[in-house]
């Protein structure tokens, strides 16, 4: 296959340059075209109508700023070989791809016990041996394993274009003006210090900006209590399905959500069939989930389609049972489904969040010095907790 | 249900409120939440990633420019009642209420011979018993019967809130800044005279940008050569899906889509079938045609899914025999289907367009003496033939 | 005069309507009309060119979002008469009236012990006797003395129009993401109570975000060290100009600049000079002042011009005094003025900024319950040091 | 001088990277810095408040986009050198240097008989002996004599960086949507066919688009009426200034004006003067000129500095001689000059305005045949006259 230059109109940066025929060739695969029907932030759009975006975009744009941070390191003078900067593309353009439908919210569900970076590895390593060996590189970068760490901390880590590009278009389609971050500045920032990725000194102000809109996102937009409501909906949809799937009592399902319903999925081939699924095979199903004779799948599917959510209750301190058996009994009484499955209407649950984490790889400042230091010794030291500690947040959601 | 003034995040408008009772209740109806899952711009996403917009989004900022338009003209003392009001919010939140799957792409194909905005109709009649009447001003204004023009024109005419937020929601999405009109200003330019709907004399620039621009979105978004590629293999899909189907061949389809491939939908129902019917729905099928013994449509269905799209050639003269010829030879040498079927693989057609009819209603500006003209006849002469001649094109599309 | 409605372009907000007959005629009035020269940033734009925005502009922005949360306040059922709405508006159009050139760089040194507010007070009284005391009500409430205090509070508290206004305006023409506010979101989140002006709790997130943006652009842009470098140096130059002035030593001084380097500006008819002064009278003086026999303004006015700026050290402890002797000798080897002047060259100082004070009135938080909380009991209380503890800078101004 | 690879924060573009030391030494020189205090679109602030643009700015805006081009050009394998990219950029960087004070508004009237290009030109020149002949292959390309006739016509052409920076910027600053181009677009569409600068055939609709702005922000900014109106105003101001000044009579001047206002302009050394003017000076003179004995130019300099401008009409047709004597009689009642003097307050004239020109270098196009042709030969041949027929208006100036 001949390449040729390719640019893409994208509303976030105005233009993506497809940079060299193996990028083109991952974008033309079946298994990356799949990630068009993916929408990168589940079922947000339920709150944030025009946050449609898809895992499809979100890889382009991650690919678009590798580009413009490893355009910036050689200018720099960081060497980094035609064959680095091609690997470091193709892991970043697959670093999401074994992402499934809605993204993180049926993680855990559709696929059990198997994180989407796993069943990306998997799917890279699937991939590889389609292109002859040439994803090798890619992989190692990838998993960490190259010796030149900062191009695996630009695929993943505190500060990696992923998270430069999903807060910037999350940001962008959500129209959540809280999460925009200077994601240009940073990348003008950014050098390698004994393989290192750093951030100049200079740039500290664009990082605490960026930790800072990526914990009001996650309060804003990823654990929005309304975006938990319509999310957990949907967990409980599958958790009901699969419990009618193992007595033979759900009428419809197509083909590919039937492998995962069963007991299927434990078996080899399951990354083909993963490979087909989408977002719009979930929905449809829900759709007629409706109609089925259980009362309790066909009312909660009818209230995810006509957006009929949960209501949700968030505190600080965990919901006491007495609120939890109110809840319960007030939904008793109207006599839907049977007590035994009142825990699909009413239940609580508690979420957390980190906007930087000490456990993990720091974000590195190179000081004018020349001294590299975690940012958390740079930033005023008074600013450290809200930065390390969880936040966590307990729910109760419920019907009225 | 009571009412709670409601304000709903849009990256394009920053805010947009709900106004009022109605106004909630209808986009709370399933006919409107069915719209969340229809996009805006059909398979134009396969061009411009960013365009995953859905017509639930363009009702509501079309409401919002509804709104905005109604304050500027009793801001100019134009009396407008408050059901007045909420006759026109209804009916801009309802026009496009009767689209199908993919928008305009599938128009004529599920249900043949109707336009969506007789469905539109059919659905607000339906609706406005539902709603025990509450609708009837809202659809005499749809229906142009209502004596006040203007109210009927900012809903659908030349110059109407439905194009001004299309225009721009629509540049936003797919990042063509060729798009970008000055929706604001022309609204703040909205005056009526005699019950027409006018523009004050010092708005004619941004008229003449709004065609414009029009005219370029046509050429670079809603008749893009590769979205008309992508769409009218989809068109194809169908048709072959049909075909099969009337002799028992077609293995899978769902229960709502098969619903519309026979003839049923020339009986009473169809409306309540459509209702349900959503982009996923035709996506869900189109994965599973892939696996159809049929070689047609499976071919044809792996290429929709993988993007691997007819090539189109657009012309400006009619394609020749010869060259319509000469590729359905090509693609016969390939062997894949029977000859009678290479119409679907080799095919040619026109597109048209015109900026601005002059068959249907004017855009009327009112000039600083009083006197109201018709806007080509304030442009300066020269530029007439650019708007008001239609532009054909004529295209083939083949596979090789 | 009538009052015909005006709309006015703004990059910022897209359009702004001038409200009403009052407002017109203090924006068509000189004292208003000088501020078209009066820079909003100071010297910020030798450090970002764009920021050659005006105190005029940044007028008609505040008022511009008066209007927005006065109709806010109205639509949440607020009564405010026209008389209050009137008042506002002037009050905000004239809380920065009295500003002299270049903003708050040379606040305290054309005019001596007297604060911008203090200037604006005064010629908001000269203008109300012009216009027969229809500005009374404004001074009232400017002044704070009106018994609505929620009026007060936005034309100036923590959270005022003034605020939203400079911080989002600012952010914008310096082209520094990290100020960008959620302004409208703001104001959809205002209310009042007991004629206090409060913020809705489920706003909390917007307030963060904005007291954090406030905090990057003090450190980013206001405070930058090239921005404080610039404009030590004007001021520098004009001690120096005044004490040649004194001893009849300075050649070149427009008659307007003479009035406030001579002792003259104790007298009562200062305010009419000061209405005539702009940027343009102070910099085409220091454009003559590059000539002056002097050496020492002669060099500082030379380096103002060039942009050949103070070298500037910032540092968290103060500046010790072996690295401020040895700036000094370095720079009394070049021989260029006597030692006793020496001081002009290099010198030292220190700079603070609070994003919130405890000291003045609080940022008050309506929360669900109908209780109001002051924002900092609201917020995680980890947080609190960051905004209220004053962060201190020294640092040293030196040549080379 | 060391080069240190400096950055600059730009809202139009993100940031501005300065590419090599001959660019930084140019913008460092007083020359260049001087451009900080001329204004890009004279007084069109007056209608666009936000239009504070600098030269300065629109050079270095300029500078990206030439950059933005090379790197476009090379990875499309068009050979430029490092000398030939240094002078592209010096000579862009330049292009503009000899503006006056409020740009085109003063042409003519400072300098009579001189073009600003001629300015920049010597201005060029005399840079050039001061940097050791570095710019002389700048010159030649800036003259269009170098034989790679793109590297001109990137720098001054009918589609060159100059109106691609000045129609993005010009529309960013005022606000004014309809002036939005797709610079960027446009960028990825050139390429070089024989050494000429060639637009892609793909670029076409961005190319129209280009034009129908550029004659929108003609009629909408650089020659609004209103803005002709206040500059029409302070070239009055100026014609009257220099007969007070031949007789003795204007009691005040700043040196550097006297020596333009005088003959002395006609003499060797005007370089040097000139490149001390700005916008400050004009203004600061004009502040006093309020104050002058003679009637006439004190009444001028008032309706300017209050913004109290000329009323102006515009027609298609030639101001008839009844309308221009009435209006001089209504003003002669006023009796507040002398009867000779009232063309200063009522007058005539003409502008026009081409879209694109007949009689210089074309655009040219591409084709995907590898043919070159006019952009017109391309467009639909319909819309030619309103690119290419003048618009011609006239206008009267007169006061009430």
């Amino acid at each position: 296959m001949s390449f040729q230059k390719k640019i893409i109109n994208d509303p976030v940066y105005g233009f993506i340059s497809i940079p060299n025929a193996l990028a083109f060739e991952i974008i033309e695969h079946p298994f990356f075209q799949r990630l068009r029907n993916i929408k990168q932030l589940g079922l947000s759009n339920y709150v944030y109508p025009g946050a449609n975006h898809t895992r499809f975009h979100h890889a382009l744009g991650s690919m678009h700023l590798m580009m413009e941070a490893i355009k910036e390191l050689r200018s720099k003078e960081i060497l980094i070989s035609k064959e680095e900067e091609e690997a470091a593309i193709a892991a970043i353009l697959l670093h999401d791809v074994g992402h499934g439908p809605f993204s993180h919210c049926l993680e855990g569900v559709l696929l059990q016990n198997i994180h989407h970076e796993e069943v990306s590895l998997q799917m890279m390593q699937s991939l590889n041996t389609e292109l002859n060996n040439r994803l090798t590189l890619a992989i190692e970068i990838f998993k960490g394993k190259y010796p030149r760490k900062f191009l695996h901390q630009l695929v993943s880590s505190q500060l990696d274009v992923d998270r430069l590009d999903y807060l910037t278009r999350d940001s962008f389609f959500s129209g959540v003006a809280e999460g925009v971050i200077s994601y240009d500045r940073i990348i003008k920032m950014l050098n390698v210090k004994n393989e290192e990725l750093v951030v100049e000194e200079k740039g500290i102000y664009s990082i605490e900006k960026f930790l800072t809109s990526r914990r009001l996102m996650y309060w804003q937009v990823y654990l929005h209590k309304t975006v938990i409501s319509a999310e957990q909906l949907l967990v409980k949809i599958f958790q009901r399905a699969r419990e009618l799937n193992a007595v033979s009592q759900l009428s419809f399902k197509t083909p590919l959500l039937e492998f995962f319903l069963s007991e299927k999925n434990k078996t080899e081939q399951w990354i083909d069939v993963f490979a087909q699924l989408n977002d719009a095979e979930v929905l449809t199903n829900v759709n007629y989930w409706q109609h089925e004779k259980d009362a309790c799948i066909a009312t909660l599917s009818r209230m995810l389609v006509n957006r009929n959510l949960y209501k949700i209750h968030l505190s600080n301190e965990k919901i006491s049972t007495v609120e939890i058996e109110n809840k319960r009994k007030g939904f008793l009484n109207k006599n839907i489904v049977a007590p035994e499955l009142s825990h699909y209407f009413v239940f609580e649950d508690v979420i957390s969040n980190y906007a930087y984490r000490l456990d993990v790889g720091q974000i590195n400042i190179l000081m004018k010095n020349g001294e590299v230091v975690d940012v958390l010794k740079h930033l005023n030291h008074l600013n450290i907790p809200i930065f390390t500690e969880a936040i966590i947040k307990h729910y109760i959601c419920y019907t009225v």
